[in-house]
């Protein structure tokens, strides 16, 4: 939920009401809403309040079915992105491409719902409405809502110098997407044919389809257990775009500094070798669903990499220390020459992650 | 909010969660929810409610800041027909069409932000996020959220023979849009200009903006006042294919019968020219933004009707009596010559309805 609060920004005026941070003297006072993941509503109810948000875009992958769960995972994203975990009630938002057949609408655009559902139960909540229109582009989304007492939601300008970023799915995800569509156009294909095979970019789509699918309500939970300061989604601005809307909404005078890039097995060659135009390596290649940027305390992030990976919370998890908080500006950067953290070469799509 | 729910009817297992009905011997058990006007979610807090409601489609007047004032009005229908007067969050959803120049962009999607955030406001609540994406075509639309206590909502399921069925705006919207669209296209004007002339189009497209403008929230604050037993507002379906969903929902055996048939002036005429294929007079039109049809208690109708054109409750209200409520098996139908309702031929624009 970001572009429309840009434009209502500039029509002066839309801010996510909530809890307005304190400002601190010498520095200006955070945007608390304009950026931030989900709108937070106090209730007329007691202490209650009102947490939302709203994402729609266009199919991404050629699975109708798991484009159905990248959908829903991405909606749900913004909340967990402040540590919620649970989620009251979900719509759905679609609209059905007017080019398709009745035959193709029929067989489509359920498994779209099926994926979408499925993946909202899997977080434990569920559909009850929503609206369809007709298109010429077929549209998924949809809208997550939870009814929340205040210490079940993290406000995200807690960030301190000292903090560590934590990143906890890996980047490349619309890199891995285009290159999978250059299979099928060997004027582009012949672009990236010297740094990968075709097994490379198969795997590479599967392993992107399954994180972009794989929902962060575990990192959500383990916010809380962890004690996580400040934390975001990374979707359409990238890893730095979202980084920086980030230290801009902090309450302490702080900059992130990031180090380590997280990047899906053969991605980043892919990437330097259509010379770096996708902005994978500087942080600004756009990805759908991605992983939470967490602030840690630095004693806790190690333990919050461990723990995520543990059996007990299912398969596909796994989290990387990728920056520093600083003393600084509410900006964030990346260094010179990051560190490329690639996924093993081999992994099971079956998976569904590293 | 209700094409998507036929879709996930269609996969079996959706249903707005709610205050179950109780079905009674010899009737089938209504599927309240499916065809619902929002959603209605028991929340884990002390018997709080969660209602909630989407909505999105295409332009269908001129005027931008209008399209989004009728896109909000539209929206927040879906919760005053439960009789809901406060929402405490609305999102908006809109899509930049690819084919708008940069400036035509700058101009417009501004006052289409701004009409929808003038209404919102005029309902009482505003608009704190949302989403917007490129697409071949303009989609304008949001969310509507409230939560309530028990007391704040009217389930549409308790309308008793002997009730009357009262509608609050006229009919017609969308055949005023139409012709309205005819005026440059002289193959089709030619097919309408004997039974109207140019002015009468521009006085009922101008009456239909600004009934579709209009926000139901005065009908559903009188709904309380004088004890509506069940409502559903009117847009995609028409009158007859609303009150038949409205009838489907009823706990008692009955059935709703149309005698009146309140339209905007001359529009009755138009769609009788084009051989009556809009269906405005079978009740088939779809509308946008329509009127509230309530179930009154007949002693209430007429008080009902009064009040609403009170000018304490501002200008441009009315309501009409437009049937009756008989022991049946939840169906709807219209007489078979229904008296037409016509406004006055004049009527200030400013003023913004009958």
């Amino acid at each position: 939920m970001e572009t429309l609060l840009r434009l209502l920004a500039g029509l002066g005026g839309a801010r996510a009401a909530g809890e307005g941070p304190v400002s601190e003297p010498g520095s200006s006072p955070p945007a608390l809403g304009i950026g931030m993941d989900s709108c937070v509503i106090p209730l007329r109810h007691g202490g209650l309040s009102l947490v939302q948000t709203t994402d729609f875009f266009y199919p991404l992958v050629e699975d109708p079915y798991m484009m159905g769960r990248i959908a829903c995972a991405n909606v749900l994203s913004d909340l967990y992105a402040m540590g919620i975990t649970e989620c009251d009630n979900m719509l759905m938002l679609l609209s059905v491409s007017q080019k398709m057949t009745d035959e193709e609408r029929e067989k489509i655009m359920p498994l779209i719902i099926k994926g979408f559902r499925d993946a909202a139960e899997d977080g434990g909540t569920s559909v009850t409405g929503g609206q369809t229109v007709m298109n010429p582009w077929i549209i998924v989304g949809g809208v997550a809502t939870v009814v929340c007492q205040p210490n079940e939601f993290i406000m995200p300008d807690n960030a301190v110098p000292g903090d560590v970023l934590v990143l906890t799915k890996p980047l490349g995800t619309q890199v891995a997407v285009t290159a999978h569509q250059w299979l099928d156009n060997p004027e582009r294909w012949n672009k990236i044919k010297l740094v990968v095979s075709k097994e490379d970019v198969e795997l590479a789509y599967q392993e992107a389809m399954f994180s972009m699918a794989m929902l962060n309500r575990t990192a959500a939970s383990l916010m809380h257990t962890f004690n996580a300061h400040a934390a975001t989604d990374i979707t359409g601005f990238g890893i730095l775009g979202h980084a920086q809307n980030l230290a801009r909404q902090q309450r302490h005078e702080v900059s992130f500094v990031i180090h380590n890039l997280p990047i899906i097995a053969k991605m980043a060659a892919v990437s330097k070798a259509c010379g770096n135009r996708s902005g994978l390596l500087q942080g600004t290649s756009p990805e759908t669903s991605g992983g939470l940027l967490i602030c840690l305390p630095r004693e806790q992030a190690a333990r919050f990499c461990a723990e995520i990976k543990s059996p007990k919370h299912g398969e596909g998890h796994q989290a990387w220390i990728i920056g520093i908080v600083e003393k600084g500006n509410q900006t964030a950067r990346i260094i010179d020459k990051p560190r490329i953290i690639e996924g093993p070469a081999k992994l099971s799509a079956a998976q569904g992650g590293w």
